[in-house]
Formats: structure tokens, C-alpha cells, sequence
């Protein structure tokens, strides 16, 4: 298959490509590559499906949300979150349907938190659990037999950095975070959440 | 209790006062009422708590959302689904938190499009699955012991509007809404989702 891998250069989109990248033609692309995709800008994503061509996948490896106690997260954070990590997200299902062939499918990143509470955290459940809802809901409802799903990791081993943020939580490998996108994919199901944990 | 319900006058609300007012002073309140209270206008939320005073619980029975197919919906359509049902009742939590007294509670509402697909309805799945994940998280990190739950139902008997919107959904009385409610207000738990259905 040739895939298409928005946000590659970031944890999750390395654990996808590495996954992916044995078996499928991967075009990576981020904030930063040639074409750059920012998916806050909808005129990026355009024009890097009208340079790039059709994929038989898509997946979105995209979005961050702020981290703050909850009683301090303002309205301008709780936007940004769903900006950021929701809006961004579908934004690509929207646009880029066009050039993704019959059969083929979408696969989102949310995470965790939308099942697990964490101190901060409340903007990134929040964030989390609209994209999985979304996907349950909008995966039976794409034409050409177009499958959506999405991939909830935890905490990635590889993000060292993050790992003080979510206390006890057992940060998984990037094997088993491949391994989910693998078989959204891969798999025939649609409107399903996978969790690498 | 002295308890306060916002969208006292939709279905929700209604089922959510009918359970609560044998046992507890309810005071409703709506977009229509005095004071009058919308959710998209935090200075009327604010007004409202000046002039009601105090409470040992509030209740949110507020929240719309666009229903079309997937691959219709708009960004706007999003946004609004987002604002009119997640930051509006997350508004309610941040400004009602300090008219609340210690030991209180928060009970806002979502509903099982977070869980079961249904054609037309993934805005509102999105902005329930929101709705639920941020109270999941941000259930634990209330200050003085106030708790916060969220109420997720499916289609209403009384709401028989949206019975076709919903087919093969089994509808649920108002009594068992109800319930839900009591059981998040009377009990001791925080962070829960509590299924109506």
C-alpha cells in the first residue's frame, strides 16, 4: 500500500512509520517536511494531497493539547485542545476522502487519558475522547468502503519527557504502538479504537 | 440539598427535576427563565450565581449539537456541536465552583452516541465523548471535596422528536434519567459516567 503519514517525525508517527515501512511505500510528511502539512492550515493538506497523489491509507500522527491543572484550564485552553488535537484531525478526513482509494482508511491518534484520569490532563482526555467518539460514530458513514479508526496509545516509552507527567502509568514500546496502526490498516474493521498499552 | 438545574425545561432537565424535588429544593433554570441562563454566555452564569446564591449541587441539562451525515459536516458544525455542548457546560463547572459548597457536586450531561454509532451523529458523539472523558479526568482534581460526574443517556420516551433519529435505540423513561442523577448528586463518587439507558 502506499500510506501516508501526517506528523511522522513526532513518537507516535516514528512508531507508525517504522511499523509500516517494511511492507508499504511510506511518504512521511510533517510541520517541517516538503511538502509541509500543518493540519490547522487546511490549504497545507490540499495542497500536499494535490503534489503527493492517492493513498490507499492515511494516518494522522498530529496534535498536542495544554496541560494544566483542571481548575486553571481557561476557555482558550479547552479551544486549543479541541483546535489542536480534534478539529486538526478531522480536518484530514475531510479533505484528503478525495484521495484516498475505495477500500482504503483513516487512521487518528487519541490516547489514554480519555479513559484514564491524570493530574493536567483534562484538556487531553477531553480532546481524546471526542476524537474516539467521532471515529465510533463517522467510521460506518464514509463512502467507497472507506474504513476510519483510531489508535489510544499511552505514554510512549520513546517520549522520555512526558513520562513524569503520567505517574505509574507503564509506557509502552513503540512495537506495540506500530502494531495498532498495523492492524487498523491492515484489518477490515471501521469505526474501532485501538489501544496500545 | 439546594440544587441547581440548567435546561431544567428540556427533557433531560425535566427528568432530572421530576427525581430530585421529593427529597430537595431544585431550582431550574433556562435560557428562558429569570434569571436566564445560557451557557454560551458565561456573564449570565455569573449573574445567575450573584442572584440564586449558594447551592450543594448543580446539574447541567444543556447542550446541542448539529446532526448530519459525516462527510457533510463542516468545520462550523463542529465547532458549534464543541461550544454549544462541552465548553457551555465546562463553563457552568468554572464559574459555578465557587457558588458550590464543600462536598458538593457537578452533574453534566452527555449521551451514548459517546459509545454507539448512529447515522447522522457523529458531532454530537464527538461532543459527548468530550464531555465524558473530561469529566473522567477532571473529576479528581476539584478542590474542597466537590465531586464531578456527568450523566450519559440515550434517547429519551419523552423526546419522541428524536425517535427516528435513533432506530433500534430502546428509549428510557425519565424515571431511570432520573435515577442516574440522584445517583450522581446523593452518592460519593467522582469522575463517573453514569449510563441511562
Amino acid at each position: 500500500m502506499r500510506i501516508l503519514i501526517v506528523g511522522a517525525s513526532g513518537h507516535v508517527g516514528t512508531a507508525a512509520t517504522e511499523a509500516l515501512r517494511a511492507k508499504h511505500e511510506v511518504v512521511g510528511v510533517s510541520r517541517s517536511s516538503t511538502p509541509s502539512v500543518d493540519l490547522l492550515d487546511p490549504d497545507s493538506i490540499s495542497r500536499a494531497f494535490a503534489e503527493l497523489g492517492t493513498f490507499e491509507a492515511v494516518v494522522s500522527a498530529f496534535g498536542s493539547a495544554p496541560f494544566a491543572p483542571a481548575t486553571e484550564l481557561t476557555p482558550e485552553d479547552l479551544q486549543a485542545a479541541f483546535t489542536g488535537k480534534v478539529l486538526s484531525q478531522i480536518n484530514l478526513v475531510r479533505i484528503g476522502l478525495e484521495h484516498v482509494r475505495d477500500g482504503g482508511s483513516f487512521t487518528l491518534t487519541s490516547g489514554i487519558l480519555a479513559r484514564e484520569p491524570l493530574p493536567t490532563g483534562a484538556a487531553a482526555a477531553m480532546a481524546n475522547g471526542a476524537i474516539e467518539s467521532y471515529v465510533i460514530s463517522a467510521g460506518g458513514e464514509l463512502p467507497r468502503g472507506i474504513r476510519l479508526n483510531a489508535v489510544s496509545p499511552t505514554v510512549l516509552a520513546s517520549a522520555t519527557g512526558y513520562h513524569d507527567t503520567f505517574p505509574g502509568f507503564e509506557p509502552v514500546s513503540d512495537y506495540r504502538v506500530g502494531l495498532a496502526f498495523l492492524r487498523s490498516i491492515e484489518g477490515n474493521a471501521t469505526g474501532r479504537v485501538y489501544r496500545a498499552e
